[in-house]
């Protein structure tokens, strides 16, 4: 049934597949009378994109948005306000050969038994690339929570076994290299792991930490809709997430209570934002798809060696930072917004 | 607003401060024609309450479940089911001292800054009370799953720095232990490690692991309400939560695609089961109330002392175990019934 | 799947079927830091009770409300406020015959070939006493937007062909009458046509109008959640209700614009409140049982006669007239609370 | 908040202003392997579009759909099905005098209490033109629902005091005339009344009768989502729309019970379809834009006198056939899913 779409007061519904017309979304829920910077929406959608960071795929997609509706004269209207970006570089011809086969580690074969169809070219909906929309959506959720004075710093924490010790201070410096890491040290130690591991045919995965700052105390409603499970949701919603945690999380399993009570809670307590910083990690599984030979099975049922084709990541942690950013705006932006119904 | 539902087709909507009247839920959506055995509902509730488990909380809670409707003559009629626990043992006497203190790393302050009002007897809402609940609907879900053979076991695999190294085949051998813990030389060593932190007035965190069997391929709606991405939600809702891991979650984060491709995925692939074995860990932080003097923040903003009073757990892992594997049972079972909907 | 509640901000859930244990409802998005009159609430509630208006059934039900969660120390928490109704003079052995046969112009048949299971006692989760949790929950939102100056009267308009010609200006007079209408002469007629028509063993139909003052313009969210498509789906959902009109609603289809334009317009233009008086009909149906013989089939297929047992009302709209106004008060609550989510 | 959606299990999400780049829409939660027929859509769509009625406006809407997403190969996926419909003939021009003033009749001024702004540019999101989404989808919904042999047939069944006495069993004369009525002689008597009006620079409003079989026992979701209650909320929402009736509505609240119950029910009983032949009508009002000079008031509060420009429709019944098939497909094919859900 319907389940495309996320978020309450503030909600996103996306739409495309990765190889048909267009991918899009229809945002639904934003306040009139806002005046969004379009062009910064575009500049985040080029942080995702493939090509424009050289540690990821070749492939090229130039992710232009065009806006459908609700906006009037540079105003949001307070309609929904729908959006697409055309699906262009579509080598549907390199996926051929998986009409037949499932790709080991992907969701061809359990899309197929759910749905019974299924788009073979680039994983269809199911492609990473759907999140492009999620992407738009999260830059105009950004300039909402924005005027509250929130902001929202992803980075790549780790790679492989090469781990960010410390967070510092300032994390803009992510955006000046290739491995989205505020350390710069650390980043090009992560870029050069990131293509040896390319060259040798392989993958890796990583985690994203996401640091919100200036968020209200207040937000997230008890005691199903807390705000660090609507983030767990969304955050678990990215491909190829597999973890998510708040504050210490993991590590906090093994500490005694006297020693955690000492440590910042990652922003939330009983799922209520506490007016401190808001602090979550997400782990990524290492891509599927590597340029070696693997066992699968067809549709027939038979085991067969499939070598991938196309052109794919080694590594998706660098081009996740955005997606987690635009998720957790997403997120943040509902949420804000229902606070203001909390009280008579 | 609105927060206190969960599940789109099966739906909980609870209910109930820790000190008020009666806690209890509205499970809208079960299917009808069912004939629930509530017996077996009763003895999951069992499993929760304080006082049935010597290394929780002495605080005794009798937690016998009131059916209200939705049930005639042993069978469910389609309607929605609602049921009640009155609230016995409120000793709210215990927390006259909490009127004008917030405890240190609960919600305390963080849900008076969002209400204006809080109950301050035992956490009101945020209380893990509210939990018994989820169990009893939960008790339910799992009934309406087990008629497809879905089972849910979920025990604990990690106190403190005590973690399990392998699972067993056969997990039932956690409800023979208070640790709830599959492996019996383990869980006494879990137990005496708990008593030991109780006894040096601390707690301790720990982590539940759930595991699904006989679970179809197929459940989990793409893109947002994907079946692992839905758990991750109910998970994380739980008190106490900090952490959700799909199969080798966090470790994936370390491990090549060439790796990891050989392991299970945790029986989720683009957020459709696969028809596998489906596993999941949840990070549980240690209890924030510990029998120690610890500093926190009046009303008036003044730093004060703060001794706790009431009878508390020092580890809640083993009494989380059958709320995990409640909370699953209610997402697993909406999206077996979202899965009737998938094709024409 | 679940169907069983109203609303998206302040969401009601109800449970119950007549003759089961409770019924109920469970009040989600309820502001948090009111402090409602709960003397009202069972005023309210005493309205609607059967045995409260000679004109009804002489069936009575007591209707305490029992206060079970989201109130402490006379304020609302930001928490669920759940509620119950016990069902106490529950003559069961009145309705032994329903087993076997559907009663005709009622819900039986169609319930049994959804469900495949029916409560056949008094209609079961059917019945109009399930409305009563309505009009516990409406009248906690009455004072939701009474907060804003909003009210909310509704009055029999019509029983049979008698009809109020010109609408009072004060239609506080209705309570006085069991009649329902703010015409007092008009009411002692009306009361004269029931009796004549419970005499004869048959039942009438008739009209609610309701009158909503006070309310703000801009309350209503275009293009699907319209103000007046809220209205409509809260009011058909009354039960024997079968229309709903807007302003001069069906009598404007017959109309020039020149003429309609100089009307008012209901209150509500594109969906959206228009700061002006808001009037809406709607028609209820003459109940189905009747003291008379009816041809009718039973569950094996065949033509039976059935004669109704039990109390029965021969008109419902005098005890329809709280239920409108409950339901037109948990729409407006919840629009009023959605309105400020409009603007940035 | 959000507000354009319509659906739970089959949910259609709608944008676009009247005078924007585009509109349309998102349908989600359409099963998946089926296998529509698109040039079917269009035809539905060309009977709402503007320019194809000679009784309607001389505005000319291409109304081409162009399909985005969710289709391969001709079969469904699952995925939800995105299209647009791009604005073509935009004489912004001839709305400049608008921007300033409010229309009479109109959802301007409510709109602009709103949301603080306003597209003045013919409605925007509040014109009629944005249910071409509507049509689009429920076109795809009819199909859906033809599976199961139901059809929905809808007619003009009065337009001002010329009202259709008996409804005729072949009701697909409705599109050989401009009407929409099925009754041949009737129609052009309809179509002389409206010339009569539009010649007197003036409009009339109307009734759409829409009837439904084939429609299986069992389609509701007591008690608020019922099947009548889904279906009023959807015809109210409709442009102009100010009345429903199920069955013989208004008219049953003049009856006794023993006339009523020898009457067809509408085809629903407590809200569940009952394997009859249903049937409800929609009064739609007067446009209110006529060809005459009108009192309004403009942004400042000011009187001022409007003389409407542009082209305009003097009666919307025979344009609004297609929407009430369309919005009851909708409503049905998310019912038909629905029960899916109600048994184990």
């Amino acid at each position: 049934m319907a389940g495309n779409s996320i978020g309450q007061v503030l909600r996103l519904t996306t739409f495309g597949e990765s190889h048909g017309a267009a991918i899009g979304g229809v945002l639904d829920g934003y306040p009139a009378d806002a005046a969004p910077d379009l062009d910064a929406v575009q500049e985040e959608l080029d942080r995702r994109r493939p090509g424009g960071n050289r540690l990821g795929t070749s492939r090229m997609e130039a992710d232009r948005v065009e806006w459908l509706s609700g906006l009037f004269e540079g105003r949001t209207m307070g309609t929904p306000i729908a959006f697409l970006i055309r699906n262009a570089d579509q080598r549907s011809g390199d996926y051929d050969a998986l009409r037949e086969v499932y790709r080991p580690g992907h969701a061809d074969r359990a899309w197929e038994l759910k749905f019974g169809v299924r788009d073979h070219r680039g994983g269809g909906r199911s492609s990473a690339r759907v999140t492009a929309a999620c992407v738009a959506a999260g830059a105009l959720a950004r300039q909402l929570i924005g005027r509250e004075g929130v902001t929202v710093e992803a980075f790549v924490s780790a790679v492989g076994n090469l781990a960010l010790e410390a967070t510092p201070a300032d994390l803009s410096q992510r955006w000046t290299n290739d491995a989205r890491c505020p350390d710069g040290a650390l980043a090009d130690r992560m870029a050069e792991l990131i293509e040896a591991v390319r060259a040798a045919g392989d993958s890796v995965g990583g985690v994203v930490t996401c640091i919100i700052r200036g968020l209200p105390a207040g937000l997230g409603e008890p005691v199903f809709d807390r705000l660090d499970a609507d983030l767990a949701k969304a955050m678990i919603g990215i491909n190829a997430a597999k973890g998510f945690q708040m504050g210490k999380g993991f590590a906090a399993a093994a500490l005694r209570g006297s020693q955690h009570n000492r440590e910042p809670q990652g922003g939330v307590l009983g799922g209520i934002s506490d007016g401190g910083l808001l602090r979550f990690d997400v782990a990524f599984k290492p891509p599927a798809t590597i340029a070696q030979a693997q066992q699968t099975v067809n549709r027939a049922g038979d085991t067969v060696v499939l070598e991938a084709k196309g052109r794919h990541d080694p590594c998706v942690v660098p081009r996740a930072v955005p997606i987690v950013e635009a998720m957790a705006c997403l997120v943040l932006g509902d949420h804000l917004l229902r606070q203001r119904l909390s009280r008579v």
